[in-house]
């Protein structure tokens, strides 16, 4: 998407990569939504580096990072035997899959890839294969994306006030994005509407990630605490509310995403406004019988004890001095003798969810059992392309 | 309540006042949660500034302050005729009413200290009696609380696992709280439970003023952040939620409060989770007919987009450089370029409101009409020694 540099708009994608340097090219995350810097990988084990601590987040983003890793760290192979090359990429793989060990997702992109060299006869035959199904990986991943925001922008009229929650933009995937592809892709159609984005407490992608990412496109939009969404529905402010999925059950219809979703969904089926999850097919998990297998990560209190964004005063002298250096702070907002509960995700029961936005369409969550073998087939030919989000 | 002091609890009101240096005492809630500190006014203008300053808060808080700071005012006066001393105390009484020219406590708390005045026939008696009347007018505020604390005890037993939102505790009243009332009666009887604090964006009254509350007092608790409490109540870890209340609407049950609490309410109706909000006599509102009708201010997006704590840590070649004084910083949580909506309260409709907890009693929402005359005389006793908290 789009990223306004000296007032001009240019497309970037969070991830690609540069053949003349071998380097995987990512969007420093950290640094985000208060500088917008790219990073060169100088090779995989810096690429490994740049997911274990986050330059990159989001699992779409991270498997594309490890598709090109593993090419990167195949390419960077100089002289001698097939067999040595193969025990070569064998390392690359185990570097890059321990940056985040229980990610799924690096490591069904790194399969994808090793599964494309695997009919290469020599060195470099394997060298050039493992980076065109990097790209390819990437690619598709994009496409996903794409037509989710081809089937979701049917929902979007000019005039609506859409709510979204979390980050599942084109930060977290390759470009465009999940929950925001029908938004980019009406925006795109030229529709004027309007978009709240949850803040998203504790950690706060929605007024970080997704308000840099709107604003960078040119669409009005609001930061909202959380617990205003509520308010602003029974005042008739809201007309439809996107999100992501992290995991949902092809058996049940029953939706994993960002804690805060289910109570979004509750208040929406109050109201009676039209509550839509986006999904790659890859997060469709049809192997659990109910939401309440799902394991849901109970994440460090400090999340929520402490707030870190950029640094604009310190008290003193009963005033406030300004701090004008780019510099990055903790404060503690919480008392300091108490601590928190932080479960990180929720679980949305079918009935509260009006369709799920997939790259195949769009589905009542009691239609994916039935639509199983069609939605299976399309998701395999892409590997993990998907958009489970962190 | 009590505070923790050098390892022992010792036990403060809000605001109180000093005879000998004649002071108005109060918490400077500033401070909080990382220093207790006591302030005592010099004069009834810095009384006033306290007020407008926000070193207290909370509508019963600055009410019992505003009494005691015309009393301070009175008392201040030396020497002269009774017409003298009472065009001083008229300019004491303008002088704090402008340090918060909007808000009704500390207007009706000075005319209940004024009115009392009145059958005084020198200076000194007038003198006596303003004092005299701002401690009764702060006891009252006291009593109303305790009264809460007595009838909403009842709905505690051992083993709860209670909610509440922002802060209707004693720091927000002159002592005991509205909210809090049941809480630390039950907790005074022996009973044994768990507290959820929502940690109440933007302002995050719950996670540094009600957690600070609940150490001081002993009481196990933990913070959450708000769009967590429906994933809780989902996987049944509540029992039981009690809010405050800034206006309720005698006519038809509706409950305005801190923003967040419409969402609570729908939450815990769906979860068949009783829900109880806590207030004192003088927050009914007997003239408006529908909640549509109540203002919902809106207040700085910088509240949403800046978070102020005690400054942790500032980031430094790639690592954290930690801050070692007690000092309190500001930081950019949210992207630069976006603005936030900030409503800062909701209104409850009465079907998802399970009982009111008042100081005459328990009361269902659509109760209060027909017991209209029994609750507008018990308010008027105590003018408004009422608990709308900001």
């Amino acid at each position: 998407m789009n990223v306004i540099i000296n007032g001009r708009r240019r497309h970037f994608r969070t991830v690609t990569f540069d053949r003349e340097c071998n380097s995987v090219i990512l969007i420093d995350q950290r640094r985000l939504p208060h500088e917008f810097v790219l990073a060169a990988t100088r090779d995989y084990l810096e690429t490994a580096r740049a997911i274990s601590e986050m330059w990159v987040r989001g699992a779409p983003a991270i498997a594309a990072t490890a598709a090109y890793g593993l090419a990167q760290g195949a390419l960077s192979f100089r002289r001698g035997s097939l067999r040595l090359f193969q025990s070569h990429v064998q390392k690359v793989q185990d570097a890059i899959q321990s940056a985040r060990p229980t990610a799924v997702d690096p490591a069904n992109a790194m399969a994808f890839v090793r599964s494309a060299m695997a009919s290469g006869q020599t060195v470099a035959e394997q060298q050039a294969l493992a980076i065109a199904a990097a790209e390819e990986f990437a690619n598709a991943s994009v496409e996903q994306c794409r037509a989710i925001g081809r089937h979701g922008m049917k929902l979007i009229r000019s005039g609506m006030r859409i709510l979204t929650h979390c980050n599942a933009g084109w930060l977290a995937c390759v470009d465009i994005g999940t929950a925001t592809a029908p938004i980019y892709a009406a925006h795109a159609d030229g529709r004027q509407f309007h978009v709240f984005c949850d803040e998203t407490r504790p950690r706060l992608q929605g007024a970080s990630l997704t308000a840099w990412e709107l604003r960078q496109q040119g669409i009005p939009h609001n930061i909202i605490a959380d617990s205003a969404a509520g308010h602003l529905m029974q005042r008739g402010e809201i007309d439809l509310v996107i999100v992501g999925s992290d995991r949902t059950l092809g058996r049940t219809g029953e939706v994993a995403n960002k804690i805060g979703t289910y109570t979004l969904a509750v208040l929406a089926h109050r109201h009676r406004i039209p509550f839509y999850v986006a999904l790659p097919l890859s997060t469709l998990d049809w192997t659990l019988k109910s939401g309440a297998q799902i394991p849901i990560e109970e994440r460090s209190a400090d999340e929520v004890l402490v707030a870190t964004g950029r640094l604009l005063a310190r008290r003193k002298n009963g005033g406030w001095k300004p701090e004008k250096q780019i510099i990055m702070g903790q404060v503690r907002i919480a008392n300091p003798g108490s601590t928190a509960r932080n479960p990180a995700f929720d679980v949305t029961p079918p009935e509260l969810v009006t369709g799920l936005i997939t790259p195949a369409g769009i589905f009542k969550p009691t239609e994916l059992w039935k639509n199983r073998s069609q939605l299976m087939g399309k998701a395999q030919g892409i590997a993990s392309a998907g958009c489970a989000l962190h």
